[in-house]
């Protein structure tokens, strides 16, 4: 696919983005902070984006895509039913370990966005619910395949599985516990171990 | 006990401060921004805080002291064990939905501090320890009691409901999900039917 130049820089300016917003927040990216980062003029940057809610928005954007790419798109690959939430689990903490410097980026920028009303925030309320749908739905395949017991709650294992990975950021973000990862396992086959037939 | 005035002011503006610290983060609790809260000069506020630093830490010890006042004491108060563990997590939960706005403010600063070295982040992690801490001895203390199977890892456990009670926070304060609280308890029950004796 052709990528024009102008297109070229923009998702080159998005990307260093979307690294420093997972370190210091949406509201911390401001067009003089991602001006030092790209060694870009600020005039530079306002030709590319309109405004800082229009440059938070196409982080976001990116970050989906990003998600996609790295935790969605290589579970669907796996096999109907547990190993495919599996997979969407394990891609997840891959992704929060990956090469965003701050994490997933969407759990650093939730506690900021809660309280604040707009656009930036409905994308990523979007965004949330899309990722909580997936799961939910993950586990009702795996009702239907008859592995998972037929009265699981979808949404409650979705939510469950969501909480490990909360405390998973936690854990190993602020608190560096370097058994982070073995306890959100542990808690993760625990989950399954219960609602498995 | 006597409090003398200037101590009673601080007390209203550190109040007003944690407050304003649970909507904007710790970062955004500017000397500026805490002016206009509390209709005070800014050399007025720094008469009671030396630096931003200063402020941050003084605004954490309230939270724990607030944070001890709401979920720890009256909890302690309960019977042994699983008694005093529901009472831990029930008053957690109506610490979310109390009287900060912007919900548990620990939660809502630790994305904003895990990538930033320094004493505010300290104090913030020394909290969180102390906490997992006291969840942890309470689930020991149910395994001491015959409540809890003898194999329980208190610790893991900790983490268990510490990620319940993230998951609520991102349902209540982001998703607005009504069903926040009936999904956390939820989570909850299966936790402790699993280790229950």
């Amino acid at each position: 696919m052709m990528v024009s130049k102008g297109e070229a820089t923009r998702n080159r300016i998005l990307d260093q983005a979307l690294e420093l917003a997972s370190v210091v927040g949406l509201d911390g990216l401001s067009i003089g902070e991602l001006a030092k980062a790209t060694g870009m003029s600020k005039s530079g940057l306002f030709a590319h984006f309109d405004s800082k809610e229009d440059l938070q928005l196409q982080v976001l954007h990116l970050a989906r895509d990003r998600f996609v790419a790295v935790v969605f798109t290589p579970s669907v690959r796996e096999p109907r039913g547990e190993p495919r939430i599996r997979a969407l689990f394990e891609n997840w903490l891959a992704w929060e370990l990956g090469r965003i410097p701050g994490g997933c980026p969407f759990v650093a920028v939730s506690h900021e966005l809660d309280d604040q009303p707009g656009p930036t925030r409905e994308a990523l309320v979007e965004v949330q619910h899309q990722w909580i749908n997936t799961l939910a739905a993950a586990v009702g395949i795996a009702v239907d395949e008859g592995q998972f017991k037929a009265d699981v709650d979808a949404h409650q294992l979705a939510y469950d599985i969501y909480a490990i990975f909360l405390a998973f950021h936690l854990y190993h973000r602020l608190l560096r516990d370097d058994q982070a990862i073995v306890r959100a396992r542990a808690s993760f086959e625990n989950l399954i171990r219960a609602v498995r037939i």
